[in-house]
């Protein structure tokens, strides 16, 4: 579900592509399998799509980015793969200040210490802090729920963070950026400094852009591109539940069996 | 995970039975996936118990037995096969006065309407209101959290029911008994009327050992009986957050392939 913020992101940097995107809704949520399950399913997903045609494939997914990049760069390559660690691990660095990032994302992503390997080949001497919020994912992927509930499961994750420690916060789970305006909201009013929010879906998007275009990949002309969308299970859910994270309505879908 | 509260109360009861549990973790959660989809997995997690030899099949899991009971009785014949819905919903029949009856469950649960079906069958009449609690879920793997968050969440879930609406709560998913004091604390302090809290663990645990009784299926003699555990993935973390469930430390955990 949560890939279709990247998507979002991708559409808007790259209005003329065609994008085929792959939800593994029978399987999900990734975040809180091992890395060798999570490797097993991104690669049957992408095998999905390269039969397809693709001419990229954007690992739209944390913990399967964390876990299985380089192995699907491996197994795929000359073709193109990217996923969302490093970027938005590099505007994190960029962003950050001497006090710090502090990375929000699953169990398994944090665990696996991706984000915090990435951020410290950024600049060794940064302070690196990692939370896991497994209920984020969860709430987002009910739709927008009452103010006071996402309030206090936001406020939960970021304990002890609110008074003192970075200033940076990076989203390192692409279901995360439909609470930005609550999390700006929950900053606001209860941190006593200014904060920045960096969000990976955003920064992969300008990521893949430049390297296609440097790769002499993007499409010509000047037609709008259009959107196929698969999923392992539940298709009436999915367009449902990820017009919320897409930020537009979701047309057909298509079942897929991996 | 949640299955692990039925066996707590399947040991209970039956003391001097070997178990053999299995955890489908790789595929977890249940609750959101389509019916076709929790069958399939459903009939794959029986299969590997059968071929161990058990002499009978409990589905302690709330959305695999509203899905795929019926199904697992028929394949399995004439092995005795259980499920955890229809014991809850003949203890909350029982224990339900004329205000009705609020099934708290995950949202697949609630949206195919096994414990509505059963509760109508057992007293047409009784009023039956459903709630989906998916954070529930999400947050009982966490473990034991922060009073406050705790509360947040299931005040959510409850809101408009706590004031007027049924005195019976049917906790609808094996995730659930570990908020029985949270749930009553809130309660006691929230509602205006006395409620009694049904769940089908406990009720599950009841039916199966009076059943396996009248069939003669009962272990002789006194020995204690012991538990093997099986899990699709995260062995550690099963253990680990099972412990939370069963209210018992968990030894070895063999993964298996499904």
């Amino acid at each position: 579900m949560g890939g279709l913020t990247v998507l979002s992101a991708l559409r808007t940097s790259l209005p003329n592509e065609d994008f085929v995107y792959l939800g593994d809704t029978a399987r999900l949520p990734y975040g809180t399998k091992s890395p060798a399950t999570v490797r097993r399913y991104a690669t049957q997903a992408a095998r999905q799509l390269v039969e397809r045609g693709v001419k990229a494939l954007v690992v739209a997914c944390n913990t399967a980015s964390a876990f299985a990049l380089d192995h699907l760069q491996e197994q795929f390559a000359p073709l193109p793969v990217f996923g969302v660690v490093e970027p938005g691990a590099q505007a994190a660095v960029a962003a950050a200040d001497g006090s710090g990032v502090l990375v929000l994302a699953t169990e398994s992503t944090i665990l696996g210490g991706a984000y915090q390997r990435a951020l410290t080949a950024g600049a060794p001497a940064l302070p690196v802090y990692g939370r896991a919020c497994p209920l984020w994912v969860t709430l987002a992927e009910q739709g927008p729920q009452e103010a006071a509930l996402t309030r206090a499961v936001l406020a939960h994750a970021l304990r002890g963070f609110t008074q003192g420690g970075p200033h940076t916060l990076l989203l390192g789970c692409t279901h995360f950026p439909v609470f930005r305006t609550a999390l700006h909201a929950l900053l606001t009013a209860e941190a006593d400094r200014p904060f920045t929010v960096v969000d990976s879906a955003a920064t992969t998007a300008a990521a893949v852009s430049s390297a296609m275009q440097a790769a002499g990949l993007l499409a010509s002309g000047t037609r709008a591109g259009a959107i196929r969308y698969l999923a392992t299970d539940g298709v009436a859910r999915f367009s449902q539940v990820g017009a919320h994270f897409l930020g537009a309505p979701i047309g057909a879908v298509e079942l897929v069996d991996l």
